[in-house]
């Protein structure tokens, strides 16, 4: 659990938190009594509970801090019952009595989540699956692994490493973040341009339903037609339908050789160029392909002690990753295309990594930039998919609003705004936009919210490309999904989980 | 519509055709009378209606008889009513109409199908996509095509292909098979383990519901996180939920360079090691892994007038296909492989195709297997899923008990069964068991069936792997999915479909 504590550098003095809306308690859902204790105490080990005394146990308080907060300690609930159940059978047990007496359940991975989606809302039971983090099997000849939802993600790739595979998935948190928790979120990442979705990816689930039934989903086959493919539905549903237990997972070959470089480049009409060109030269090896715009690369290079290696300025930054088997064909691939965009005007300057340190220096440009806003303002994000031709458009209307409005580019100093600008994996048509200002505050949130949304939404876009839903964009679902299809997520819900016990207060 | 034609060869003259159970007519469906046919006369043009006097049309019931019957000749309804419609408004009138009226409808595409789901069992009404064949639009910067789901898919891959672009999938019916049916069926087919499941690369669909609903979830978004996924539920259900009438697919980069060899083995075993070092060696060009055994070599040598490219003959027979950006790089990573392969032994003879016309006859020696068992003999065929390690092993498993019951090997030319053999591809667990005997007779059928679905059943197999359930293997679905899982199946049909009209008969 290392890692869980290593991925919360501001668990203790949060700054500049944005509020969000509370919903009130739903008042059908069950207070947990000393009785409901004594039934856990019963079917679970002693060592796997934690309660407080306020529903008559003896655990302290701050105990459960951890499981209360979310690691941006942005969303917060007031849970005074944790359960870390080691088995199926622990998970099936809980559910069923819970939903009979109508305990709302909060299902919890790694909590490493951004939209509130992994902690309490209110006094919800925290149903963590910590406990359950053993790998159950793996087939050496397809590379399947079959394992606990618990298992850590960046422990399942040391895992599958040892045997020449590699997980499907990759992202910051992979330290903490655990394998239920990115299925049950969907989870994107930087290998999603090369590897693409879970729900390609991922062969087999486990479920417990809110009754105590266990859907045993979990085959490891690469194929099966055999009527409607359930295991999709809990993909993405962010605990709300059922609690993934178990999941089975193709993971690909392992690559041998890993080529970065950093390009500038003189436009957005450049960047998709130089992608486009990408695909064709570099193919099967292209694992990454990134961008930012000079903002983000300011931001990154104050905050970070990063120089760049370029020689100027551009207005926008690309990370070209390739990934293959054979380290001598990556170098002619990349370098090829390199002197074909540097020949032809597409890229106006390009460094390419020559060992481990520098490849390191390069992802940190990119990876660092969340962190560097942060350290520059109140941040406000969004996480949408676009249409890639218009992926960049969105950032100049925002910030000509922001203009217009006298908030930002006016009065110098003095405005509120400070920067406007636009990251993301270019390759998967998701930007991470950002509008920075030195506080958090109305006049500045009323220019361009709920905007934001409508201009996603006219754009056939998506307003959480791999976030999720969680609370926090709970009301503005309207926006991605047409009224007809919501119903249908409504009944899906009430299917499988009539009570509503699952994730209340979430994503419908 | 010439591919359709093509690919029907054995249209008129059916052979050796196994029969199967025909389910009674549900009686709670209405029987169509001269006022419906008014009503589609009202909504639809006349050119897309072909109704037979029976219903008060004047269509020669000739003209049915191609939507009737599926194009092995096996499977047979006694449809009245052909619409054709044009655009997603007119399937919308069509459905909601019949489904006020409880008329049966079975969705028609390309019709190619292996399980009977594409005709009708009785009289249902067949609602043919094929007049709504025109793409939507495309993206030439990510490869996303958007288009109606009668596109035939040969036809959308010759569209992509002028982009540089390839479809994710392929298959023998590729002439005629149409995209919204490939996406109903959840088609695999050869490219499979290069591109993988169509979970993976449809991003977006328009379905029309029963009830005349349009769920319009056509986006073009590589990520989307807004809640459940319902579009992935629409894969694979046959055309029992809904009727698909658009679909959005990423597009791979199409590949400019492609090398196939031909392998001879010595044993399972040695297959499951060359499948193993290929993935390592040529790991993101690897695009093929097939293989057969001496009895289906045996067989295609006979009747495709084809020489082996090999020196001897082998226990089994692998085909190895690259298909890369740059040929250079991909020879010798293809060379290295076979160099390590003969080596150590794994293999112990290969032929390197050195042009198109030899990897075509390559391919024929893998592709001509079905033809060339059907043209042996009466073919008991099974598509199953089985984990790699024991995936052969029930070939033997079925020939020892056929040898047992003395109707295989024990009186030489009079036994029935004349060939027991498996092929298929290894890369996705996929095998392809095929029974060959004199003629379909029960005495034959009870030694394997259900023999072999319970074999499956216990090694957590699928009972079909690519050609899903359809009618013919409606009855044998508990062998596949745990009760439970076939229960919720049940609910979300009742759920999109509450009068059951729309196919059925099929899949639960």
């Amino acid at each position: 659990m290392l890692g869980a504590i290593r991925a919360r550098p501001n668990f203790v003095k949060p700054v500049l938190v944005r509020l969000y809306h509370k919903p009130a308690r739903n008042t059908e859902f069950k207070k947990l009594t000393a009785s409901d204790i004594d039934f856990f105490k019963r079917v679970l080990p002693a060592e796997t509970i934690l309660a407080t005394p306020a529903v008559g146990g003896t655990s302290d308080p701050v105990e459960l801090e951890g499981f209360n907060a979310d690691w941006l300690n942005k969303y917060r609930g007031d849970s005074q019952l944790v359960l870390r159940p080691k088995t199926t059978t622990e998970v099936s047990q809980i559910l069923k009595y819970c939903n009979e007496q109508k305990i709302a359940v909060v299902p919890q991975g790694g909590n490493t989540g951004l939209v509130g989606g992994s902690v309490p809302v209110h006094d919800e039971v925290v149903l963590s699956l910590r406990n359950m983090n053993k790998v159950r099997g793996f087939d050496d000849i397809s590379g399947i692994v079959t394992c606990d939802a618990g298992c850590v993600l960046e422990e399942l790739d040391n895992y599958v490493a040892d045997k020449g595979y590699t997980m499907p998935l990759d992202l910051g948190a992979k330290g903490s973040c655990q394998i239920g928790g990115n299925v049950a979120t969907n989870a994107g990442g930087i290998r999603f341009l090369r590897y693409g979705t879970l729900h390609g990816s991922v062969l087999g689930l486990e479920v417990v339903l809110p009754d105590g039934t266990v859907l045993d989903n979990l085959n490891t086959l690469r194929k099966d037609n055999t009527g409607y493919d359930l295991k999709q539905l809990f993909i993405g549903s962010e605990g709300s339908l059922g609690v993934i237990t178990g999941v089975s997972i193709t993971t690909p070959q392992r690559p041998s050789a890993v080529n970065v470089a950093v390009l500038g480049v003189p436009s957005y009409k450049a960047v998709q160029d130089a992608f486009r060109l990408a695909r064709r030269r570099c193919g099967e090896v292209l694992s990454a392909f990134e961008f930012w715009d000079s903002s983000c690369m300011g931001a990154v290079l104050h905050h970070q002690q990063l120089k760049s290696p370029l020689s100027a300025e551009f207005p926008f930054y690309v990370l070209v990753e390739t990934s293959g088997s054979n380290k001598d064909h990556d170098d002619e691939k990349l370098g090829a295309l390199l002197e074909e965009l540097m020949e032809n005007g597409t890229v106006e300057d390009g460094a390419l990594a020559q060992d481990e340190q520098q490849i390191r220096r390069m992802w940190m440009m990119r990876e660092g930039i969340p962190e560097s806003l942060g350290k520059t303002g109140a941040t406000y994000k969004y996480d949408i998919s676009i249409p890639i031709p218009v992926l960049y458009d969105i950032v100049g209307d925002i910030a000509n609003k922001l203009e217009t409005a006298s908030l930002f580019k006016s009065a110098g100093a003095s405005d509120p705004v400070k920067i406007v600008c636009g990251y993301g994996h270019i390759g998967d048509g998701n930007l991470h936009l950002n509008v920075v200002a030195d506080k958090f505050q109305d006049r500045v949130t009323e220019v361009f919210e709920p905007y934001v949304y409508e201009w996603v939404s006219s754009h056939r876009g998506s307003i959480s490309a791999e976030h999720g839903v969680g609370l926090m964009k709970r009301d503005y679902l309207g926006y991605s999904k047409p009224k007809e299809m919501i119903d249908y997520m409504r009944r899906i819900k009430s299917m499988f989980d009539p009570n509503g016990i699952l994730n209340p207060y979430k994503v419908l």
